[in-house]
């Protein structure tokens, strides 16, 4: 997730100083740091307070399937979706996980194994598809499942996983399955199926969805993800894979999960607490307001080409809204590489090859702090004319 | 780590109740609910709050190797293994995961990716081995590591990775690598090695070495593990495995962690507060009298085999000592399988077979709360005669 761009991080990605002249903003990483401006004006009073004897057990709840949950959190999970509208949660699985990056795994395992296939069950995505599909289901070179590329190109026989992300990293599109064919098995990955970033026009209700705190209320650091899972067997194996994995999910970190969600929903009442406002309108009036600075820094050049998004109807804020996504998929002339133009602009972002798409696409993401998205439009209305990227 | 077991579990593994004759005890996990006792009576004053605002990003020091590393975590590591003297952390670089069982699976990649070999590595231990690494080694079916069973057994060429677990899950015994070949990578666990089990002889000074606040402090829940590791390389690609399983550890159970430690060593220290009991005492204490109550129930009968330990001079504690495992390793009398007769008497443990023994063997965790450990020697002392186990 470093590597060498380490070096160039300035200091602001993790406290509060203004970027200066000299300093990289880094837009690689989707690190959610906007949300920080939501829950320092919610401030100290609703901290959460862990007791030194608490929790010591691997186990949370015994009597069900995924044994390692926070009964408090699996509420809070299922109330959220209730009053969002848009994941179906009864009579469903609620498997948690290390972040949603653990889930995939956990997915790929439950569905492959049981197939006992001799050659590894094709894991693909239509391209442009998340950077980290490809080496999270070929890094320990499993027997199990293997990365097959994009699902558009897809054409092999037998069974295969299709990861399905609406909407989607990195373009923001709404997706639906392209493979469709009758040994095909899907993941749905709705990290970014909230208000503040697109319509939600019905509750989601797929096999296996998985939903993310990180990209939900900005909780990267806790790393608490949940699948939403409709068979018994394929949930009861995916905690297989948690036990084996990990032996379960931090509880402190699931305990403080359950806070926040708590506190987003209590922000979404008709009679909450005078001083906490919505937090999805909130952070839906902060994405457009990014994404119109972003398209003003962009119109008076004509290198890059910001998508544009259809208006529909959110059933959750009853008001029509275009699609807000957390990063942005830039598209530059042809011919200019988009990462390296903006990288010698002191701006790092992530190549379109990594995607699988092309080297004049780059994602950027749009959740930095308020201070290096600003310095970032700056940095962008400033690059002009013809430019050879390469 | 629960399947059909859940069904028999009395609901004392999870709140306080006293078990009654009818249910089960289920001595079969190592759950270290015993150190509940402890931080009760610690009590609230330690308590970690955590506002909602805090630790949002996914990194805690880009400045450092484990970029996700919380600062005050590796701090109060380093100055535990100083106090402890268990092992050597000048020089060698931290590496904190989701329990030390991600950082078994992180160390296998670590170890075999960089190789390139044709054929999987192969991962051996000594039998009898902790229950769970044929498992880990071979749940995905990787093409880089493999489970290859006894390290006294192996006779392979090529590289190999050996587990060396001392004090050993199951049976408690201080350990060397077996294998001892050019071509070997070894991974020390050092769960165990804590002055509660076992005599501190010197400080352990090996390329991995693997750690728990599970076993060390009780914190089960938590799922905070570290590596402590010599190579640079070998770390890299070890939070290389962190990013991709699951970008990094919850930051919430890094900073409880923290804060625990940070507890105990105070209470290690002379001039500590006068309410706070030096944590290894009390439970040095506590293992003691388990150890002794469990010789006691098993002395009057000759169906069991309680194993005995050598003294060694400890030089965290000044005194010699025994080794008082986390798990008793019980054998019974030729021919009975220890643990259906012991599941027979409603007493849950795990069988010999499973650690790569004889069914004549079961392993008891000695760590449960104290009211089930109370009744589990009393049913251990009711069983008489001859039994025929099978």
């Amino acid at each position: 997730m470093c590597g060498t761009d380490r070096i160039l991080v300035n200091k602001s990605s993790n406290n509060e100083s203004i970027p200066n002249n000299e300093a990289y903003i880094n837009l690689d990483h989707g690190d959610p740091t906007m949300y920080e401006s939501y829950w320092k004006e919610v401030g100290q009073k609703y901290s959460v307070t862990i007791p030194v004897f608490q929790s010591l057990s691997y186990f949370a709840n015994i009597k069900i399937l995924c044994w390692f949950l926070e009964p408090k959190l699996e509420e809070e999970i299922k109330r959220l979706h209730n009053i969002v509208g848009n994941a179906i949660v009864e009579d469903r699985h609620i498997v948690v996980g290390t972040g949603s990056s653990q889930l995939i795994l956990a997915a790929f395992y439950a569905l492959s194994d049981p197939l006992n296939e001799l050659d590894p069950v094709n894991v693909v995505s239509a391209a442009p598809y998340y950077s980290s599909y490809p080496e999270m289901a070929d890094f320990l070179r499993s027997r199990l499942f293997k990365w097959s590329g994009d699902a558009r190109c897809f054409d092999k026989d037998g069974p295969y996983i299709e990861m399905v992300t609406s909407p989607n990293n990195p373009d923001g599109v709404i997706r639906e399955p392209v493979v469709n064919r009758a040994t095909g098995m899907l993941v749905h990955d709705l990290a970014y199926y909230w208000p503040q970033y697109t319509a939600i026009t019905s509750p989601a209700d797929h096999d296996i969805m998985l939903f993310t705190v990180s990209k939900c209320t900005g909780h990267a650091g806790s790393r608490i993800g949940w699948a939403i899972v409709r068979d018994e067997k394929v949930a009861r194996k995916m905690v297989k894979f948690m036990e084996i994995n990990t032996i379960g999910v931090s509880k402190e970190a699931q305990l403080r999960a359950a806070n926040i969600l708590e506190i987003i929903s209590l922000s979404c009442q008709k009679h909450k607490p005078h001083d906490l406002e919505n937090f999805f309108k909130y952070s839906h009036r902060l994405m457009v307001q990014r994404w119109k600075k972003l398209r003003d820094a962009a119109k008076n050049n004509e290198l890059f080409y910001v998508p544009k998004f259809p208006h529909r109807y959110c059933k959750f804020s009853r008001d029509y809204t275009e699609t807000y996504p957390a990063f942005a998929w830039i598209k530059c002339k042809e011919g200019i590489d988009c990462e390296k133009l903006l990288r010698r602009h002191k701006i790092l972002t992530r190549s379109g090859r990594r995607f699988g798409s092309d080297p004049e696409y780059a994602r950027i993401s749009m959740l930095n702090r308020e201070e290096e998205f600003e310095v970032f439009v700056q940095r962008l209305s400033n690059i002009h004319g013809t430019v050879n990227g390469n």
